[in-house]
């Protein structure tokens, strides 16, 4: 009997061989989607900076050969069996936070840590382990954050997997996947900004203008933005951004305390978008006694703990860590995807830069030497 | 002309002349209240662990010869210009925590820190830093959180008095005054304890009984209690405790995880009611992913930063210091006793022992041995 089911499909992918180095465009095999998953054709991708942390990671979960991406968007090209949420042609974005719309977490509106299929950095696909990509010679190749974007066609599992109103461009679209959602719902569902109220964000990179963007839009009337970057002066102010500071021209002035001057007692909402522990310390020392909330979003670095004085934060200040902004994929990306749709939300000023997936080492550059926001990164130019 | 204005009153006061020394009783002179202040007879007081803290403190802001004490209730007896809300006869408690009810915090429902009249330990009075006692040679005695209740009669400015329904037995509206109002407050306040939550408590003293006590109220399901006294088993349990947890028990196994396994996966809210920066950590640990919090109460006994991990925290998780556990004074005391009169809130089980103002020196002992959970001091015995 003959089987009608997808078949594997040889396709080009940017594929990294070992930590560092400069991914390579290759014939690869994608198999057809198991049970519970689809498989996407990717029609663009972007670069985050997650993915360049552990592409330069060079012990586990760093592991190689490896395809990177996790932010993108696509047509769903097959679907396993089980699968009633997607069809073939279905307009999608892949998510690295999974929701399996069934757990008591994925069930409340408090988290967005779905607890039956926990988070973790895997090797390969989140429910069996096993991978869906193998390389010219029949060797597999491991799967990232269980996206795996910088290829012509990828597998994820239905829990990645949000559709999108088909009337998202595509390079937007992107956006939602990973960094915009991460900032703007950061600001909107985590800090829940109010109308009028004060912000602080440490690090204007695409995260930190998101939480700019977010910020603007919940109607924040103090937007400070805080980068050694001079560039990101005239760059935050498109973002909604109203102050600037650059610690390295403060001279003996601590950070903060140029913040709690310009806010009158320190700013209502702190986002540290850097993953840097002293940094997160400034952010908490810059917010208000009172009612002072600041949010972590960035992943520390050398894995240092977050350490804040013990007395100061008895003065009614708290610290709140996010993973993906607060954002819960499935219901939330269509809701941002119709703040942008309603003009509410900007996307278009997020990108800076395209090319196509063989210059994809480009966007690596561009990203790594700070000139880009977002480099849209199209499969078929 | 004569002066018909309020004299000043000689009365009996405990005073403290050297740091850790017990105290002595003696006959001291109370100045008339000043403008925006009222003195109060005090008809009973109790023992707080800020007292012995400050008792203890050899450096600023330990000063003395000082008057102790911060949690009483009492009567006004005379009010000083300017003073419209209170009237002689009116049945008070002092509090630590002062509202103004006009700045920008008072009037915000999210704060309880007045920021027009900053939180300080000041050895005067909060407006003018002056004093109003003295002792038998004429020398001036200092205050203590603006209250100093350890004295038949004190001076305290209006802001930190609250009005009580007269109708609350005394012994039980002086408890509302400090340590009761602060754990009911972080877990009914701050916390915002949902039914059917998990809550795991650090410490058994009168504040974490009394969240225990709010916890209950709020409907927890599995109220979890901490501590290294064996005699707190029995005794939690009639404050709503479901379950205890003694460290030295728990042999290799770190409290924390025998908090996750009891709660399958970590509690709602975890409370630190000591004032140590490794609980504080071992609080946050036990604290679910997705929605945890971390609530602070304990006044960190060595000054030491309170540390968590940077990646555990990008799980959901939250930390949040609490003053008074989140209490607006005069908004939220007459709430509690109404929650007393209407038999929601059980109080007379935080109150183990009972002395006169001569043998207060015994509360300390009790106190510090770990005996008593509240001392009633009466005024008059």
């Amino acid at each position: 009997m003959e089987n009608h089911g997808p078949k594997p499909i040889r396709c080009k992918a940017a594929v990294c061989r070992a930590a560092g180095e400069p991914l390579a465009i290759e014939e690869i095999v994608v198999d057809p989607p198991k049970a519970h998953e689809v498989r996407i054709r990717i029609i663009c991708t972007s670069l985050c900076h997650s993915d360049v942390t552990f592409w330069r990671m060079k012990d586990f979960p760093g592991i190689f050969p490896r395809i990177f991406g996790h932010e993108a968007f696509g047509v769903v090209e097959s679907v396993g069996e089980h699968v009633e949420e997607f069809a073939a042609g279905d307009a999608v974005v892949p998510t690295f936070l999974g929701q399996c719309s069934e757990c008591v977490d994925c069930r409340s509106a408090r988290s967005n840590m779905c607890s039956k299929y926990r988070f973790a950095v895997r090797p390969g696909m989140p429910r069996d382990g096993t991978t869906r990509f193998s390389d010219g010679q029949g060797r597999p190749l491991h799967h990232f954050l269980g996206v795996s974007s910088f290829t012509e066609y990828t597998v994820v599992d239905v829990n990645h997997v949000v559709k999108v109103n088909p009337a998202m461009p595509p390079a937007l679209a992107c956006l939602l996947s990973c960094g915009v959602s991460t900032g703007v719902g950061a600001a909107w569902k985590q800090a829940k900004v109010e109308p009028g109220s004060s912000v602080a964000i440490f690090g204007l990179g695409a995260v930190g203008l998101a939480v700019a963007e977010g910020a603007r839009i919940c109607g924040a009337s103090k937007i400070i933005g805080v980068d050694i970057n001079p560039e990101k002066y005239e760059l935050g102010k498109k973002f909604g951004m109203t102050h600037f500071i650059n610690p390295k021209e403060l001279g003996e002035k601590p950070v903060y305390q140029a913040i709690v001057e310009m806010t009158d007692g320190g700013a209502d909402y702190c986002f540290e978008c850097i993953g840097l522990a002293a940094l997160m310390n400034d952010a908490f020392r810059s917010s208000r006694d009172g009612w002072g909330k600041t949010i972590i979003l960035g992943v520390e670095m050398h894995g240092a703990p977050l350490c804040v004085s013990s007395h100061e934060i008895l003065h009614g200040k708290s610290v709140i860590g996010s993973m993906y902004g607060g954002v819960k994929p499935k219901q939330d990306i269509p809701i941002l995807a119709d703040k942008y749709l309603n003009k509410e939300l900007e996307l278009d000023k997020f990108i800076t830069h395209e090319v196509g997936l063989k210059d994809i080492n480009e966007a690596f550059d561009l990203l790594l030497q700070g000139k880009s926001v977002r480099c849209t990164i199209w499969m078929d130019k």
